[in-house]
């Protein structure tokens, strides 16, 4: 199987961390969200380990909140002691709602709204990954106003292209992100950074992208970093603290990828890491890393009840289901790929080639195209695997379609963690 | 100007609808939709006097909820006397929550649910668009359980490719929407629903795709549809009542786009089909229409606070404003192109070249890339045109963005339509 929490039952269901999703699908409805409460705790745990082993305690590892947002998220990171970054108020929010500590809580963003940025410093949150010059200025006066020094990050573009998909790339020069290394304007933003009275500059941040399986794209920005902060240390007589990665370990979504752990990818890291800093002959920073899709992906698993299967003879194979692009919107959005499954009769052979096309009045409303597929009838429960990130998070109501419910599963026992929309939930702010 | 809303005012600021975008932007912050109703209802007008004058009255002018569903354009759409097509029982819910006449409504959609079917049904609607065989045997047992004969279009696909962006391509013979005319399905298709007991068989609908700026894949359709039509006459001696030849008028996003008017469209499209209609020896059937886009979309306008103006030296510009892709995720999904102006500074000259980013972290949240715009700073009014379709209807959450007010605004009058989502309203459902 794709995952170790995916596993055929004797009864020939499906069974995700535990549960027959025949079972789920009867008691929750469908489209129903399934997040394993199990995988996301030891995927937490893996992170964190591999993050102390490697990078030490003072390293803290942070859960990349836009995965996946939601109460019951946060309440298991609080448990399990990692940090988080949030990237808007309502991310904070949410996080705040359940408790989690604030000085664990990082502000990322490209354009933090004042009101986000007031809310947050009032939050006293750890710190804040500033973007641009502006947002700088502005955060420098209300921290005065506030007679705090608030610590910070700043957000630089290496220039690195992880080959990833284009809408996913996040650190070339040419990004809407941070400020670029190249073309001189990163030395100033420090500059800045360093003469705001209100501000605590501890360090620099990147982020590069998504779907990464391999460490050069990781080694590549860190040694553009390094090169960088040796530049600062030489001109503006300024050590970083803290140098923070990012995130984007690949996730195995279909049998081409590869498996990849967070500790091979860190280890592989921390080694040319080492090598690097010695070579320039700098005191070591604390290294910073940011996880999302890694800490949630493979933990959850979306299922939807199959309305038809159309054959157009000659042409193409559908299996229509009862959810799509409003609860996924990943293929519409990148032709994302995924495995999906018929979890009423999971021991069949995938040996029809069809598309999975969602309930929307759209082309492009589809989960995936020309997939290998097991045969699927109508009330079927289809089962598509890797789905805790970028799903709940990015749902829309496109053709007013209720959220789904999300159930967290647990070595076999459900319960609810989000309930399913209504129609009233859609209507409500509506005169 | 784009379209003869938009304005610029003496003070230099930009008028939509008769309104300061500026001074609503103050009245009720940002990100702002403005739905223009003068503007909906001359477009509805417009549409609705085309139909009647070229396809008579017993032709109804349908307005394809999907691109813009709220309780206000259902009540707009009654009060001007057209009729609606829904593709879920949310969109069904909405309309008939402000007394939409149900008999004027048409059920849409490749996998409608048992439980929209039903409710449907219990509603007592005008017509459903069946899909697929699946759809017509349970429509046909659930109408029979009720006593009661449903009226029914199918859905065909004609094998066109009206030369659009792929994921809005809807009418080819690999779709998977309908049923393909090619492969001879369709006939079967026909013949099932001749023996459905409890349906009425009124006619065929196909829907070839949206943006399209002349009149061919309407004709091309309509060919293919009343040759089906004969050779339905001649094999099953059944004569269809309608033909629905759907909707997808192009609008006019950006000056690159020809202004078409509806009028113009449907003249063309009428004399094409009644020498196609009388060479056939067809008696004519009644020719039905649905346009989305075409009655909403230039009556939208989305306004923004910039927060950064990012000069990346030697590569790029943006203008970060404090939206994007969770209220329009359209550049994100099609790389659909748009028309920008500084709402506060609406003299200047296009004499910058930048990209309008959005405030998620994600590359691909952009309204625009390299565009022509004028020049903006920290604080001014970004005004995107042409928003009020596939807007509000496909806004997510995503980064636990709240969805954006929605105000109307006729002739210089504004009322609040749709309130802003607060973060409890985001976090309702969850436990």
């Amino acid at each position: 199987m794709l995952h170790d929490n995916i596993k055929v039952l004797e009864n020939g269901h499906l069974a995700f961390g535990g549960s027959d999703v025949v079972e789920l699908a009867e008691k929750y409805g469908t489209p129903l969200y399934v997040t394993d409460e199990a995988k996301i705790r030891s995927n937490f745990r893996e992170y964190k380990a591999a993050v102390e082993k490697y990078f030490g305690k003072e390293s803290l590892p942070l859960y990349a909140s836009k995965a996946l947002c939601c109460k019951e998220i946060y309440r298991i990171a609080k448990d399990e002691g990692v940090g988080t970054d949030v990237v808007s108020g309502g991310e904070l929010y949410t996080a705040l709602s359940v408790g989690f500590p604030s000085e664990k809580i990082y502000f990322h963003g490209n354009n933090k709204t004042e009101a986000d940025i007031n809310y947050a410093l009032d939050n006293n949150i750890g710190g804040f990954v500033v973007d641009n010059f502006d947002e700088l200025v502005y955060l420098n006066a209300q921290a005065g106003g506030r007679n705090k020094v608030q610590p910070i990050l700043l957000r630089l573009s290496p220039g690195i292209d992880p080959h990833t998909h284009r809408a996913v790339v996040t650190g070339s020069v040419d990004s809407k992100f941070g400020v670029a290394i190249e073309t001189g304007q990163a030395l100033e933003f420090v500059k800045t950074a360093l003469e705001c009275k209100n501000l605590q500059l501890e360090g620099i941040h990147c982020h590069i992208g998504s779907q990464i399986f391999d460490k050069f794209p990781f080694t590549d920005a860190a040694r553009i970093m390094l090169d960088f902060a040796v530049e600062v240390k030489n001109k503006l007589d300024f050590t970083f603290k803290k140098i923070n990665l990012g995130g984007g370990i690949g996730v195995r979504y279909t049998e081409k990828h590869p498996v990849v752990t967070v500790d091979e990818i860190l280890r592989e890291i921390k080694n040319e890491l080492d090598i690097m800093v010695s070579e320039r002959g700098l005191e070591s920073p604390i290294f910073l890393f940011e996880m999302g899709r890694f800490c949630v992906a493979n933990a959850g698993m979306t299922l939807y009840t199959v309305g038809a299967f159309k054959q157009i003879t000659g042409y193409k194979n559908y299996v229509c289901i009862d959810g799509g692009m409003p609860d996924n919107p990943r293929y519409a959005l990148y032709e994302s790929e995924y495995t999906v499954y018929n979890g009423s009769k999971a021991n069949l052979p995938r040996n029809i080639t069809a598309s999975v096309a969602g309930r929307c009045c759209e082309s492009g409303d589809l989960i995936g195209e020309d997939m290998q597929v097991q045969e699927f009838s109508r009330g079927d429960i289809l089962a598509v695997a890797v789905t805790g990130a970028y799903n709940y998070s990015m749902a829309s109501h496109y053709n007013r379609i209720p959220k789904p419910a999300m159930v967290s599963v647990n070595n076999g026992v459900d319960k609810l963690i989000i309930k399913r929309e209504t129609y009233e939930d859609i209507l409500k702010n509506e005169i």
